[in-house]
């Protein structure tokens, strides 16, 4: 059976207002698509919290910037219902892009200061354009839960931090990051790597994982933040955007002595033509 | 009986979440308190349209800016609730400045285009912050209508474009302004005019007639927006922040000639040491 689809905010309200009215929970998996085995985990956990789950397939072009891939990325509706269906999803959300945005749409949702650093340096607008969409999504769905990948850490923290300060009223959770035999972490804009930079990948792990190490043994953030870039480096990485401990809930960077509270370790790099970010509790 | 009265979002969704499960709809009319007339006829209005009416009443720090009379300004939780009572407000939301705002809470909401000029350009930073908390308290109170009045008709025309950008799924209803017999606007800010000021103080909604006239039959904006300034001056007025004829919808700018489509007409003044506004369709 094919998976059903709404296109339009009417068409996904009334479903949910139907499963709603049947005493029915909601959980909400917003996606851009190009699907892989890390989205359908995040389907599956939040098949686990509701009892229906709907998934959202938008390329959302705001959180693009000028120079970046939005023409290019990759798109297969018709592979990524199947695949949804296959994980429990009973809806496919999918809507245009001027069902999303009227022409004269003028409204944007921005988070100071988790948003800035990291992505939000690399990546001027990245952030204001995932808020604001987030919030419609949100709004427009009106899930009981919604499950976003820790995979990309620094939106999910801006994410929950939008969430509470709008009073948006729905339960965020993380998923963990899905990743590959050799640790490469399971992303869509994998598909751009060459044979021999997928080879050299699973560097931006393995830095990741011999910082944290490192960290836990008491060694000084400074020092271990600079020997993973220059890992990454040696590994074949053309551009290092950051690799940095940083609280786990603030962002904000961590003293240069030993680690206070749960931090996270964050990295974000260039192979070829690719842009890879991972990120490792610590 | 005294007006029931909600301090947390907790127990504001608890009362709406009641109403819901018997069917009931709800209508919020949000105020910053100090309540007169035209406030009270926002509520009958939500009463006209839905089953049980929410007043909030919240005295919102974050659109004051630094120099403007947020501390000053004046407050009667007894009298207000009183009021709204006897206008059949079934609930008093009254939140205080924590529960409304996390000590890091860092979001906003911003609106470009229409919060740009007018009072967008005179008070910096004012509709992002009427933006953020319109937008928090459509999303703790969940209402099916909510009511705003027209005499801040830039902060209504905001107010419909977040709701529709962000999809918030509640309807704006505008509220017509009421006047003194003398005509002028009924207005929280009032009670700073000395007894001569509030003499003087009917000249800004008499330019706004007249220049009403004037456009209608047919003068050049430019022409009816100089005179009528010129007539705010000539009343006593200290500071003409603007007399304009913009878009209804737009708030842009019209042509210097003949009047295309709705036109509204918007004036903000200082009397002594309080500023005024007050608007009018054309």
């Amino acid at each position: 059976m094919p998976l059903p689809t709404a296109r339009t905010v009417a068409d996904l309200r009334a479903q949910v207002r139907a499963w709603k009215a049947e005493g029915l929970s909601v959980g909400l998996v917003p996606t851009m698509g190009a699907l892989h085995e890390g989205h359908l985990s995040l389907v599956r956990l939040a098949g686990q919290r509701a009892d229906r789950v709907v998934a959202s397939l938008f390329v959302n072009p705001t959180q693009f910037a000028p120079h970046e891939d939005f023409a290019a990325y990759p798109r297969d509706e018709a592979r990524d219902a199947r695949l949804l269906a296959e994980a429990g999803c009973a809806l496919l959300y999918a809507p245009t892009v001027p069902a999303m945005y009227a022409p004269d749409a003028s409204t944007t949702v921005a988070v100071a200061g988790v948003s800035e650093p990291l992505d939000g340096a690399a990546r001027p607008g990245h952030f204001a354009g995932v808020a604001t969409v987030v919030t419609k999504l949100l709004l427009q769905a009106a899930p009981d839960v919604a499950v976003f990948g820790e995979k990309d850490y620094q939106q999910l923290v801006v994410i929950r931090r939008l969430v509470r300060d709008l009073d948006i009223p729905v339960e965020i959770i993380g998923g963990p990051t899905m990743r590959a035999p050799d640790g490469l972490a399971l992303s869509s804009r994998n598909a751009y790597l060459s044979a021999a930079e997928r080879a050299q990948a699973p560097a931006l792990h393995q830095a990741l994982v011999q910082a944290a190490n490192r960290l836990r043994a008491g060694e000084a953030v400074a020092r271990v933040e600079a020997d993973a870039a220059n890992a990454l480096r040696a590994a074949g990485f053309s551009r290092i955007d950051y690799v940095e401990a940083r609280n786990a809930d603030s962002l904000e960077r961590l003293g240069p002595g030993l680690l206070a509270g749960p931090a996270r370790l964050l990295a974000a790099a260039v192979l070829g033509k690719t842009r890879l970010i991972d990120n490792l509790a610590v």
